[in-house]
């Protein structure tokens, strides 16, 4: 999916919603059967109930990963049950590696998977992010700020120049992509380097993770806004998880609902 | 396995040689099938050949996820190939993630594969390496400092104290871990610094490739020895396809005995 198609989805659906599937034998309904099977009938309702206020969905591949080759399958299932014109699909793999293995993992997660983008790490430089950006109309997702507590400890030490890791990081990976191919990832909770992260990704995607229960804040999110917003702001536990009963479906799309109605209403 | 059984195998071999098993359909002999049953067939080969000669295996994530589902069958099928009294078994993951999305994957590594040892990027923090290092007599192989060029791009900047962001990144690691359940990658081509990683972690076994092909010297890292050596030194490709004929593994072998008589000179 290019630019103009998911700014396109944007648009039309007026949300920048991306649902995260993180989907956990332990937390399913109990109605449900505790094996992967019980996991692609759970991730079945929950894409069908709020596909209408999402554009994108996020596979944690460590939650199919955990399950092994069964989970593999419950994840190549999942793929298939989004409909690919109507949401980005991304694989939250965070994967960082250097050639022929970055190769590998960027056939397993574009070709093998059909996924849209796939999250990684920078830590190793720029030939770790290169191989994915080889693909058309696909997506790398680099890790640029993150929102967790350990972000202190690389992410935002300060380099001889003044400047923090993330900045370095990201402006060295920007580089090498371009805003057709390249997003990154900054944590909602982290409102106050927001203007750094746009003075060296003006234009790119971002991918939010942390508003609600990490306690960033949607609205603090627009001055992140490009041209054509320029956002995808996660939501995961607090959509999938939101009844464990039969209802859960029903419930997840209300969550699904109110913010995208909260998104409409900054757009 | 925990350090003195590592240490008592690298005793007893008189090597601390670990085998790559970068196992590639494109790459393994034509006479084998090029599916994942070729795989477990050409690992079982190499690593009947090497187990002399090596203390660990390792086996890189990326070559089995590209298969699929499949691949993992061919990853679990092959780490029960492995004596695990006679060699520790590296997941080369380089996974990264925070809460519990590193929970599942130290689930999947750990529990799932039963693997000893993962490698882990440290780009998001401490609080995402804590979760593997709860499990007893299990590792935690921590990016340092890599041997590719991409090194100069995040690794190697310089922060305002006058280190560098790895040295920053292994102290700050090395205090939630100890030298019982925490390795460090340090790449064999980064000579120059092997005094500074040494600094920040005296004791610490290291994960090292680079050497050969990409240039590090087997010599040199006598430097970064422990009374105990301390050190795994990693050969993938230059192992496993010595040759691409019927006698694969005899080459295999021919290899990892090479290196293992270099190293026996050295302790």
């Amino acid at each position: 999916m290019n630019r103009a198609a998911l700014s396109g989805l944007i648009q039309k659906k007026q949300s920048f919603l991306c649902v995260g599937l993180d989907s956990d034998l332990e937390k399913i309904p109990g109605h449900l059967p505790k094996n992967s099977e019980g996991i692609v009938a759970f991730n079945k309702a929950i894409i069908d109930a709020t596909l209408p206020y999402a554009v994108a969905f996020k596979l944690n591949i460590a939650f199919y990963e955990a399950m092994g080759a069964e989970g593999w399958n419950a994840l190549e299932q999942t793929i298939k049950l989004i409909p690919k014109k109507e949401a980005l699909i991304i694989a939250d793999a965070k994967r960082g590696d250097i050639g022929n293995t970055a190769n590998q993992y960027a056939k397993a997660f574009f070709e093998q998977l059909n996924c849209d983008a796939i999250t990684v790490n920078p830590y190793m430089g720029v030939d770790s992010i290169s191989p994915f950006l080889l693909y058309k109309e696909k997506w790398t997702i680099v890790l640029g700020l993150t929102s967790n507590s350990g972000a202190n400890d690389v992410e935002l030490l300060k380099l001889q120049d003044g400047r923090h890791v993330f900045e370095s990081t990201i402006e060295t990976m920007a580089k090498h992509g371009s805003d057709e191919n390249l997003m990154f990832v900054v944590g909602a909770t982290k409102s106050e380097y927001f203007k750094k992260v746009r003075a060296v990704a003006p234009r790119n995607f971002l991918l939010v993770p942390g508003v609600g229960a990490q306690g960033g804040s949607l609205a603090d999110l627009k001055e992140l806004f490009t041209d054509d917003i320029g956002l995808l702001v996660n939501s995961s536990r607090k959509i999938i998880y939101a009844s464990s009963n039969q209802d859960f479906a029903q419930a997840a799309a209300q969550q699904a609902k109110n913010l995208q109605q909260s998104m409409r209403e900054m757009l």
